[in-house]
């Protein structure tokens, strides 16, 4: 306004700007399960806590969001919290053995019929109080990622009722009663938008899907079933203005099929160079990965040559998000961690 | 020879002419894992003995090779053992819990060191007698295969000491120790030649290596390290005169790597359509698979349609072995093989 003292804007954190394949300062970095075991000062919350208190105390649960940050100058924070939280706010009992289960697994079209609708504000207010407290606690260039798991992914634990090297039973159920599975998936994906909009509305900054056992299926059967479900929770978010992320875990083989979903950015596991990944995802798509978490176990020399290698296939073109294919072990010593973020703000900065 | 009458040799069966891609009377089709737990003769002959007693008695392990070519026309025939019982002939203590554990895991130049040579006609004349007995009961039509695990694959349970989701203690051994895991996996290599070799003297019409994990690896630990120890094998087996198949588990990202491999089949699990596979391996290889195991829990119609588009897929070129894309699962109704089998042979007759 004329007369008043033009205030320019804070620059668009760079996290931010990889999302919409803007030019940024420096490739961000982060690391999918970066608040977790890896970290002493995590294992020293969780020795006074169970992991399923954590996620429902939002005090504790920001607290282990923001360790990582204090440690490493990352380029963004994700919450604290499980896919499988919404689910128990459908009504499901679930517990942690230490992988989630089911007490009664879906199988039938009365047991989905029976699953209450998801009311954010109502069944997860601890989720949204969370991500308000973090938002708090956060230096303002550090976005704060919420997240959901895929639909297909949680009807792989709801269908089996614990975790499980393949999935037979929900991958059988696909074939066996094909209706069903759509309609237990539509009630996921409906709940899944509701769940990262109330996350976005608390102060999420961008919102990622986790989709953790799509990979497991056909071609076919990934496009009618998960990328089904997928569209449809992407749908219901169209205009929500912060980024979509969709990971899909062993899901090299199919970026083809991923290439036209509607969200800002892929996240791919280490399975095939970014290069090869870029190029069937087509320019309008960012990409977050992909380094081997198994490679924080090389020797530093050998750690900064497989990152550069990662950096190399990513290419020049805006658009990379710095990340591991697949969630860091708990086996991963910190200092190699401070290594590759250091390394890769370095080996970028323009 | 003049005068004397000249005896039309027998027809190649199906299984080796597709191997050779040469032309076929129908597509042949075998299961992994086709003599398993979804018979209920082989559930009864296990209700008498330990897996670990099966492998080892030739009349039961033949027995059980056997019976699910009683009950179906399937073309091949395949030994019933374990990828890890050779390792047993090396000196490694091993049980079945079910999975292998290994007592001691190997993760040191000296234990590397410490293992035996594998002499398969002193360590493992079980499974040599197997072959021979097994031969005897075949039909000359129906050949046996006689297989190994993949290097890579043998070199995660003898690190990691038992299964894993991940096989991390192998994975990040290969980061953090390269040189030893290239010693531990050029001694699996040698080691699984000279068993394969054995298998072929004592009758064994075709070799196969399974290769389980090695999918779990990024590209470049693929070539160098797994592809690496089987080109090793491949290359001691050269002019044995039997075709060779190597199987890779969720490697339908890794093909355009195992396209030069000097193997007459590359066996390919269900993440992608055989048509993109066969493109990207080239008309010098055959292919072997690739129906999801999930899809004969389908109705009787619907398998048949998921069975039609795998040879859709296959295209017309010679060289197709219809398979499923991985083993058998124990929940199997055996009814759905039979129709599978009997669905291949008439869609292909020619």
């Amino acid at each position: 306004m004329a007369g008043r003292r033009m205030i320019s804007p804070a620059p668009e954190p760079p996290f931010l700007a990889a999302c919409r394949r803007r030019q940024v300062p420096h490739t961000p970095i982060w690391i999918m399960r970066q608040a977790g075991r890896y970290l002493p000062e995590y294992r020293q919350v969780r020795s006074q806590a169970e992991f399923a208190t954590l996620l429902r105390r939002p005090e504790l649960a920001a607290e282990v969001t923001l360790q990582p940050l204090r440690r490493f100058p990352l380029d963004a924070a994700i919450l604290f919290s499980d896919i499988m939280t919404p689910l128990q706010g459908m009504g499901v009992d679930l517990s942690f053995e230490p992988g989630p289960v089911v007490k009664e697994p879906i199988r039938t079209d009365a047991a989905i019929d029976g699953l209450a609708q998801l009311v954010p504000e109502r069944d997860v207010p601890f989720v949204l109080e969370s991500v308000r407290l973090v938002r708090a606690g956060l230096p303002s260039g550090v976005p704060l990622i919420g997240f959901a798991g895929g639909p297909f992914t949680l009807f792989c634990y709801l269908v089996c009722g614990r975790p499980s090297k393949e999935f037979g039973t929900a991958r059988s159920f696909l074939y066996a009663s094909p209706e069903s599975a759509e309609r237990l998936l539509a009630r996921l994906a409906d709940a899944m938008a509701a769940y990262l909009r109330a996350q976005a509305a608390a102060g999420a900054q961008a919102l990622m899907l986790f989709e953790s056992w799509a990979g497991l299926l056909a071609p076919r059967e990934f496009e009618r079933f998960a990328l089904g479900a997928v569209r449809r929770t992407v749908a219901a978010l169209q205009g929500i203005g912060v980024p979509l992320i969709y990971y899909v875990n062993q899901g090299s083989a199919l970026m083809e099929c991923v290439a036209g979903l509607d969200v800002d950015v892929i996240g791919v596991d280490w399975r095939a160079p970014l290069g090869v990944l870029r190029r069937k995802l087509g320019p309008g798509k960012a990409v977050q990965g992909n380094l081997d978490p198994a490679a924080l176990f090389a020797s530093p020399q050998d750690l900064r040559r497989h990152a550069g290698r990662v950096l190399d296939e990513a290419g020049s073109a805006p658009g990379h998000i710095f990340n591991l294919g697949h969630g860091i072990w708990p086996e991963t010593d910190p200092d190699a961690v401070a290594r590759l973020v250091d390394y890769v703000h370095e080996a970028t900065a323009r």
